[in-house]
């Protein structure tokens, strides 16, 4: 009896919440419709879907939206109960892993430039250090039968393209010296299939940042 | 051969969050001892368990930590699986419950308190114009069968002494004329046992906001 369910998400390609709806759809292998917004000009749909906050990432399943991409990702998990499973079963193990997707995903205040990468680096010490408990016998490997789950989602859209931000910004902040267990986590998602479809190519992320500069910082005169 | 647990919760009287918490123990019926914290001399437990934010609530089960509200919140509901449920089974119900509970938790960024009480109102008029999704027959009232649920504890954590607040401040910002549906909602919590075991009496809030202005406010010269 079971119909074809209707899976739609609203994304924009450089967002990394979208990122995380796109990819946790992907890793679970259900198919649905992709239809990117142009942040611009919302699509009546988007507006209609998330009346409060009018963004991306929204899940349309069977015409009920879903929105925010952690709710989206648990919504995901518990609605279509096959394995992969993003979040571990034990409360225990769950709870250490929301923790720490909060704990990566709360923004950098800082107020410049500086005092931003400074909290970034802040943020990079605790999570090295915090990663050697959840990963005790070192960064993961993947495979078909392990496949990356919420955290690994949400790091990997906080950092998976760090290299081309160290390029733009010309500041190197994920160093394997410094952060040899983050970086073999990125590294060792960097060769799943369903993370490498969702990566946007260097040119067009080297393209936003442009733009994004140009937008938001005024010019020296 | 279920062996008694250990329950211990690291809490502030003053803390919306670690009311959460206590009211969640409370409403599901679960026995706890309660650590009240001073949080200018915070306990060598505190910070052994929660070292990265070094915040309450805390609550350790069995031995183990679990900090942040939310998922204190959703790890008890998931290890004591009897009701009453402090989130909906259903996915889509949960994922709205979630939504609203993080909608109403993000902080007023205002700069000054006229802004911060500008973002409010505009926050409270959403939340009553969404609530009505939520409550379609108007707000709950609760029973021996039917328990405050998650997004009742947030909600009450944040707003259910509105009065007191209201009082010391001088500003009247949830009236029933404006928001009925929020502030009948409050009124039905205020009857819940267990509502009432978890507030604190009004004069110990007031001085609790003496305290803090006089802390944080310099006196005009």
């Amino acid at each position: 009896m079971a119909e074809k369910s209707s899976v739609k998400l609203h994304g924009m390609w450089a967002s990394p919440f979208a990122m995380r709806a796109n990819l946790a759809l992907k890793l679970k292998g259900i198919e649905y419709e992709y239809i990117e917004e142009d942040l611009k000009n919302k699509s009546e749909l988007l507006l209609q879907y998330n009346p409060v906050h009018k963004k991306v990432p929204v899940l349309v399943h069977n015409g009920l939206p879903v929105v925010e991409s952690s709710i989206i990702l648990e919504y995901i998990d518990e609605t279509w109960t096959d394995p992969p499973h993003l979040l571990p079963k034990d409360p225990y193990e769950r709870a250490k892993v929301c923790f720490w997707a909060a704990y990566l995903v709360f923004p950098a205040k800082g107020e410049t430039q500086q005092s931003m990468l400074n909290e970034l680096l802040q943020k990079l010490d605790v999570a090295e250090e915090g990663m050697k408990d959840i990963f005790p016998n070192g960064a993961p490997s993947y495979s078909q039968d392990v496949k990356p789950g919420y955290l690994d989602i949400v790091f990997y859209s906080l950092f998976g393209t760090h290299e081309v931000a160290s390029e733009f910004f010309g500041v190197e902040f994920l160093t394997p010296e410094k952060y040899p267990l983050l970086v073999s986590w990125i590294e060792a998602l960097k060769q799943v299939p369903e993370v490498q479809e969702v990566t946007p190519p260097k040119e067009k992320i080297m393209g936003f940042y442009q733009y994004y500069r140009q937008k938001f910082v005024p010019p020296k005169a």
